[in-house]
């Protein structure tokens, strides 16, 4: 199973206006579609970031992995260390890099096995242990509509009533039994009220927050106690390991992590200043499946819980994460996901992912169990041409609208 | 691909008189080979210890797999942990119970896997990065041959000559590279000549010295400064991971372990206090092959070296070995065999395993690449059923030639 060919295209789907620490999403989301085409015909599919840069990198790497067999992973990775692994971004270390380039061409690749050995890519990945995956609801603080646009039909969410609101909409289209709120928007005490008041009207679901380190470590201490009892975990309050390290030791709840310990290199003071108590898996910058398996065992060795996290994707995505938590005995909270966001857009054929309850039933079918929607890929594309984004930047999108507007961090 | 029978078939093998800590080696080594066969027709090999109390566990468990699917290992791991991960015996975890029962077992369902997909197991576990594994010589004190017996053809090693002359015959025959001995057999002033007697014939050879930690951490801290320059690396001179870090903090080369870190539990404590340098894989007890790879991952991760641990083993084992050190990238020095020992014997059929210049091929047959020899295997079982010995035990061996012997350790 030789790889013959690897084609990469640049796609565009429709974002509402989610707030964030960082500002508000732009009115399209990028991603970029890898497909792995064998000598023997086989096709896998793969999903990955969508930023100029990064899709640049994909695309100098796909033309590096033509003539390797599909199982040849750890030449892959050196030969895209190779490429990648020299260049380095503010904040990007050289070992994020390469993982994130080549999570999208594994997952193809387990893709294609799957394929050939008749067999889901949970079954590469050890069998699934549970049979679905729950997911949680993922609100954010939104406008009603992008400006200039008419309202989407989320409509506007502002303060802690329509975060209720919200939260009924997600639960009562998708059954979500736990839920995640973005925050770092507003005040600390304006996002606990609205915590309080999900858990009013949710008093049994497990409640997250997730600030994206908007606060210093006093605010975080003082945030983490007061919601004592109802939060389940508090994501990323504050900057830094050491920072986190504080925190964590002052409040009652575990803190989660997609910001502090996203690369190997991170584990060690992360564990030894036990800085977290729940790791957020990602395999798009983990480095695929196989290695996201890896950080899997170590966090059973180091006693840390997992759930997952999640940026705006289409079904590639989903299908990899939920073959991935299914086969990770140790991945127990809900994961994290922003289908709903999506509402419907995909890039992959209806019918293989569908919500019930809150979860997502594990493809049974060969590989991820998903099929490209060729006419959806076009069309996406096509919106990728013309919408003229780039590169994700939530920051100017909201100065345009708030000048005044800053990202910095702490903010509070 | 689902499991419709387990073979488990219990073997004995000569082995020579190599003397050690615990005292010396019986006449005849003990294996459990495991052969799992698919409704499908397939067969996978599997090469476990041998010890009757193991022996019993490993024949529960595999009545419990029949059914799975050969990829379903997350369940057979659970399967087997609710067979004998409640028991405990002295000295050995629960997890370590239940990972020396499933290795077998997924080592035979890799087999399995290859041969379906028509790859090497190495392929499995992400594809071999070496195309062959270098081995190094392990050498041992020996008597002549076991009493009342001719001397074998190794003949004895009693002092630094022996040892060095043994060192020759081993590196004549398969081309070693690098040199293992085993020590905490005699005074550690005598092993320290034999350490500086083999630099001296080998200059150019990374030298290694094993006592299995029958020193004290003063004597430790003092042999291992007496060999600064002399040895690549010294493995467990001391017992436990406290009195690893005091050593390790002490001498100048790092310490290598098989026996303080051999269980996931034992990472987090030895990482914490830097106990050790280099961590001697091996798959028979850290759960299989793929177990393995999440051991090397974490490895890397905390900046350990690694090698590979050997107890006396057959050709399947070797394989296995092969295949798991070909396919990490991380595994850099030289592993370690008892293969010479054998001296011939084995269970598969020649012509798979060879070594060449200390290394061997890493098979690019389907699956281990390695075929069972019914006749030896009927051969080394009848060995078993008559040779009288159900569970190692070198140190009433050793009693029996010298009643005042102790195996207690710290010995000096």
């Amino acid at each position: 199973m030789i790889i013959q060919q690897v084609h990469v295209t640049p796609v565009a789907f429709r974002d509402p206006p989610l707030l964030n620490a960082s500002g508000v999403h732009e009115p399209w989301a990028l991603r970029t579609i890898v497909e792995v085409v064998t000598d023997d015909g086989l096709t896998g599919l793969g999903e990955t970031y969508g930023d100029l840069h990064h899709l640049g990198r994909v695309r100098e790497c796909a033309k590096a992995l033509v003539g390797l067999d599909v199982h040849a992973l750890n030449t892959m990775y050196a030969r895209i260390d190779t490429i990648v692994g020299t260049g380095r971004r503010s904040g990007t270390t050289k070992e994020k890099s390469v993982d994130r380039v080549f999570s999208a061409f594994e997952v193809a690749c387990l893709d294609i096995r799957g394929k050939a050995a008749g067999v889901p890519v949970s079954d590469l990945l050890g069998g699934k242990v549970r049979d679905s995956v729950p997911y949680s609801a993922y609100l954010f603080y939104k406008w009603a509509g992008h400006p200039g646009e008419e309202p989407d039909r989320f409509g506007a969410a502002l303060d802690e009533a329509g975060i209720v609101a919200q939260a009924k909409l997600l639960i009562e289209e998708y059954g979500f039994a736990s839920i995640k709120l973005k925050g770092g928007v507003f005040p600390p005490d304006v996002e606990i009220a609205a915590i309080r008041a999900l858990h009013e009207a949710f008093p049994e679901m497990p409640l997250r927050l997730d600030p994206n380190a908007a606060w210093t470590v006093e605010t975080s201490i003082r945030v983490g106690r007061e919601l004592d009892g109802v939060l389940q975990y508090l994501e990323d309050p504050t900057a830094g390991i050491p920072g986190m390290a504080e925190v964590a030791a002052a409040v009652p709840m575990p803190l989660a992590t997609n910001m502090c310990v996203v690369a190997s290199e991170h584990f060690p003071p992360a564990t030894a200043s036990h800085a977290i108590g729940v790791l957020l898996l990602d395999h798009h910058y983990w480095g695929g499946l196989t290695r996201s398996s890896h950080i899997a065992a170590m966090c059973d060795t180091f006693g840390l819980a997992m759930s997952m996290h999640s940026n705006s994707h289409l079904g590639i995505s989903l299908a990899a994460m939920t073959h991935l938590a299914a086969a990770t005995p140790n991945l127990t909270f809900a994961c994290d996901t922003h289908t709903p966001w999506q509402d419907g857009q995909d890039v992959v054929l209806p019918g293989a992912l569908r919500f019930l309850d809150g979860a997502v039933a594990v493809p049974t079918g060969p590989g991820l169990g998903v099929e490209l929607d060729r006419d959806a890929l076009a069309v996406m594309h096509e919106q990728y041409e013309t919408c003229g984004i780039r590169a994700r930047d939530d920051t100017s999108y909201m100065q345009r609208f708030d000048p005044s507007f800053s990202a910095r961090r702490p903010r509070w």
